[in-house]
């Protein structure tokens, strides 16, 4: 039995729905948790929710466990009484805490009965959050503690709460692997991906798209993975492709206290805007100056909120992607905004046939918008397989021109797809729409399709009519093709 | 005199002020004029300028001309009474309706005169919008006559109205750059390009780059140049970087009566969403299934006011962008929203040249994200500038790792800019933001540099010390050039 219902993939992308039995919510993934700090709340967990439309938020449970004030009120009322949120409530262990102080008073069966007692709807254990770039003994070394208490958590009559499994493993790919299957085989409900924050403030996303398809491979498509402490929406677009369904953060809040404005191509400091490059209602009813004349506590408010416009708004970009089919150009649009997050695309790519493995076969439209678009996994399931086709004739032609009698079968070709048996023209991704003006990277992936077909079929005599690709690409073409230029032809 | 005041360039990208005497308002560009039907008003003008913000709006003096309805009281009262607005007016002239119906019955002396007796503050002559890929003969004659009737326009009193001199040529570079250098001798006020809604329509979006780059040529930094026609946000960021100051558009109204909606990305149809991609008021109060259910003129209302949202929200995008000296960066990102944005893109960069002669020297930052942006203005002026530098030994080094005491000199060398000396190596644009993972057209560009800087010094003996470059940039630095790998240093 499980929680998560996937309705539509896109690359490794999932449009879900968790079903949160203790709170009586389904929530819409992928989605955003808004941290709701128990001590001070700059956004209302209730407004959260009327304007914001927030069907879930965290909040930490090592933090009112340790509270004078806080503790006895949690358990008498509940949190969802305490903190006025009708939606699901997440509670963290304090294994933050831990990371950032280096030791902790509570154990996991402790901070689970815990969770439990106040009324959390999804718990979490204490686990080791290993930080990047560690030796690889300390690793390990701190993973089998993790997994330890993954299973101590496991064994807990937790009666209705969902409990986390969070994942570490540093920036090793094959413990962050091991640690994905370690995870999923506990039978817990909801997967943190662990000690990311230190890469996301870093802006190290390459290394984050390797951190976080290595966790996936482990994972598989167990329930869903939260990427813990992601709370900027430039990387929402290339998490969710990476497969990932929750984000969560207190960034909204944060920065707002900072006078930092975020969108989807980074972080403004207020005082660098002359005008607000925003739709939301704040940025459409003020200008910057306004605000910067304002109070303390009503800029932080506004800007608390712009922040949460736009972290909603790109959850709901990233949602009408996944449905639409277009989420990968959408990461192709957000890989623009930063070099740290073009770094993060190229990376993705590198894992484009494990995106292909969940990436729906037909979709609406393909748009090729860049030299990295040749790579996308679309491209490589095209080319991988082409040896499903028989070829029974001697001689093939393959023309981006019309077919020619003088061979026993015609097929088309196209940058930055390949090679395609013509009848096959009219269906995705070959309907992708192309600029006029292709980058070399296209003609050579178009390339490689040929060499790969030519790989299936080392009897049969080729001959390619292109239109005017450079030098590279036809240097990739086998030697054993017999190349013409389409406006050159006789 | 001039009416057009430029406060910051950003490539060929302006912002500025244009006062508008007659209306007594100073309006600050790029922005966006939208299109009041005098009959039917989607949104009222008092709720543009209200709502919106709007300073200027324009409307059609030709159907005013022909209204029994309307020329009366349009007369009498005027036309910011009749409409309701405080902002300035431009009025167009009827050459749109020449233009698709083939003839209208007004000389440019009887509606200039009608213009400004009804009140207008930017007036219109009757130009010939001459289609795109006509003949040339055709684009000549047409051309004539436009410019025939500006210099009948130049001579007719119309006190403190401003008067436009729209540029026409067709898709001839030639043409529109002798349109361009003509408009701006007439000494009229305003720039419109005409005709290019053709080309907006196709979604041809290089010749679009093509006509206005070719129009600029002619205009030089003559008054405020009005893209006519140009409606759709996801294109003001890159006519913006080209050099154009005003938009106009009846999309906001004429698309929410179909059900379109616009986004920085393309147009959707309501049918097709299932959660709004945006976080303007309409969008973060409403569901796409809300509005389906919904009488037609509720939704026509809350779609032209989302339309107008995005329209004004890129607006500001747009001169933020100018004034942070990123507006290219946006361009980048706009440019994968979809692949025609794509190849204009590409053509704007074959204008770099152009758009460097205005482009600041110095910016906050330069975001080097994809391919393309190795051909960027700054890359191209910095290598331009190579001959400015004296070399007085016989030997230099240039390198991505440190200096050696064996040569000369030492300059550095970095992809994608190429050498630079030393000192300037924390000046602008070497203080880039580049990616870890770099596109061999980076390293090219780089070569480039080097090739550059050896053609400017023949005597002197150069080693490049590089760090693990693609042989496709290897292959691009003069043989002269001693080449040694970082890594694989002694």
């Amino acid at each position: 039995m499980t929680n998560f219902e996937v309705r539509a993939y896109d690359a490794a992308g999932r449009l879900g729905e968790l079903d949160v039995p203790r709170a009586g919510v389904t929530v819409e993934t992928p989605t955003i948790l808004p941290v709701v700090n128990p001590h001070v709340q700059t956004v209302d967990p209730s407004a959260l929710e009327s304007e914001f439309g927030a069907e879930i938020l965290i909040t930490n449970s090592y933090i009112l466990h340790g509270s004078e004030d806080l503790r006895e009120p949690a358990l008498e009322r509940g949190l969802h009484d305490l903190l006025d949120f009708d939606g699901a409530i997440m509670t963290d262990s304090g294994s933050f805490q831990l990371a950032e102080y280096g030791e902790i008073s509570v154990t996991t069966e402790e901070i689970l009965q815990f969770q439990h007692d106040i009324g959390s709807d999804i718990g979490t254990p204490v686990d080791i959050p290993t930080p990047p770039d560690v030796d690889r003994s300390q690793a390990e070394d701190e993973l089998a503690t993790t997994q330890e208490r993954l299973e101590i958590a496991a064994g807990v009559d937790t009666g209705e709460m969902l409990v986390t499994a969070p994942v570490q493993g540093s920036t090793y790919p094959d413990l962050r692997e091991q640690a994905g299957a370690h995870a999923k085989a506990t039978g817990l409900d909801v997967f943190p991906l662990g000690a990311v924050v230190p890469l996301m403030n870093e802006y190290r996303y390459a290394d984050l798209a390797n951190v976080v398809s290595a966790c996936k491979r482990g994972l598989g498509e167990a329930g869903p993975v939260h990427l813990f402490g992601a709370g900027h929406p430039m990387m929402f677009a290339m998490a969710a492709a990476l497969g990932c369904d929750l984000f969560d953060s207190a960034a909204y809040a944060l920065y707002a206290r900072d006078d930092r404005y975020l969108t989807v191509r980074g972080t403004e400091l207020l005082d660098d805007l002359d005008y607000f490059p925003c739709e939301c209602p704040v940025c459409t009813d003020h200008t910057p100056s306004e605000l910067r004349t304002m109070g303390e506590d009503a800029r932080e408010d506004l800007l608390a909120r712009h922040n949460l416009y736009v972290t909603y708004g790109e959850i709901r970009r990233v949602r009408q992607a996944i449905r639409g089919g277009n989420l990968l150009e959408l990461v192709e649009v957000r890989a623009r905004g930063h070099p740290a997050m073009t770094d993060g695309y190229r990376a993705l790519l590198d894992h484009a046939e494990q995106l292909e493995r969940t990436d729906r076969v037909s979709k609406d439209a393909f748009f090729h918008t860049s030299a990295e678009s040749a790579r996308r996994p679309e491209i490589l399931r095209h080319q991988s397989r082409l040896d499903r086709f028989e070829i029974t004739g001697d001689t093939v032609l393959l023309t981006e021109g019309g077919s020619n009698d003088r061979y026993d079968e015609t097929w088309g070709v196209r940058p930055p797809f390949g090679p395609y048996p013509r009848e096959l023209g009219d269906t995705y991704p070959l309907t992708a729409e192309v600029p006029d003006r292709l980058h070399r990277d296209a003609y050579e992936a178009a390339a490689d399709g040929v060499a790969r077909l030519v790989d299936c079929h080392p009897d049969v005599a080729f001959t390619l009519v292109h239109d005017d690709w450079p030098a590279s690409a036809l240097d990739r073409v086998p030697e054993t093709v017999d190349l013409r230029d389409l406006h050159a032809r006789e």
